[in-house]
């Protein structure tokens, strides 16, 4: 089965698709960017038309979204947030369950520890995934991330340590 | 024209739709409610699903809605945003133009002052489109509101003084 992940963002949305086997598979990952000159409910919209068409196209079981906190200037977690919600709906509309994990959770499913560093993050991604080479920008390892936390966190993986 | 206003919320979504003219006139207003039992993504999808409906059977020009901010607590807040999101994106698709105003901006153009309290909004969207009684719950007066506070900033209405 596909685990879609997601960083969600306004400037830009990393995600990450992975097929959950006897080793984690990385199927797709990439960055949906919108310009910033751009009025926000048309970057929504674009975010919107983006999604959709990627999810319809890699047909994911599961899309698991980043939870947004309120670290950032208040204005961008809620840019952010706007941007969760629409992929929820997308997601719900394309029949997928939808999962959300607090950062912390991902650190911790993929680096051991929930305050591991985007560093780390990326290099275990590359690592637990076989890649020949970093994900970039660390958005899109990030939403790899994600989606491998899900992974991580099924009954079946977690009785096969999939991850480690 | 019609001017489709909203009070974004999860438990209560409200809605007004006004009719810009000589004079404005209430075409609709109603509050749209999901379950709390229910899990968040399902109830954003519900939204999105009522909200569709409203823009297609009432076909506004412009949805106007009241921007989010922070005095609640961030789970609300965060939740509101994401609602607000997803109304924006189904307001894009329909090719409506799309309009924030903060909750100042609404009670100054309807009330007179943006610290009026929800009891004064409430009366005066009653005044203002000579209705019989008050709307309830207070969700539908504010939605109404955010639309009549467009209306209010429309280049015809500020020379006619449409609202006072």
């Amino acid at each position: 089965m596909f685990v879609l992940g997601i960083d969600p963002g306004l400037s830009r949305c990393g995600y990450g698709c992975v097929e959950h086997g006897r080793k984690p598979r990385a199927v797709a990952a990439g960055v949906i960017r919108t310009d910033s000159s751009v009025e926000r409910p048309l970057r929504l919209a674009e975010i919107q038309r983006e999604i959709r068409t990627l999810i319809g196209e890699l047909k994911p079981q599961v899309v698991a979204i980043e939870r947004v906190l309120f670290q950032q200037n208040a204005t961008t977690a809620m840019s952010v947030g706007m941007v969760s919600g629409i992929i929820m709906v997308e997601a719900v509309s394309a029949g997928c369950a939808v999962v959300e994990y607090s950062p912390n959770e991902v650190k911790l499913a993929v680096a051991g520890w929930g305050g591991a560093g985007k560093d780390e993050v990326g290099q275990m991604v590359q690592t637990l995934l076989g890649l020949p080479k970093r994900l970039k920008p660390a958005d899109v390892a990030d939403a790899v991330a994600v989606a491998l936390c899900h992974v991580a966190h099924m009954p079946a993986s977690r009785a096969a340590g999939a991850l480690r």
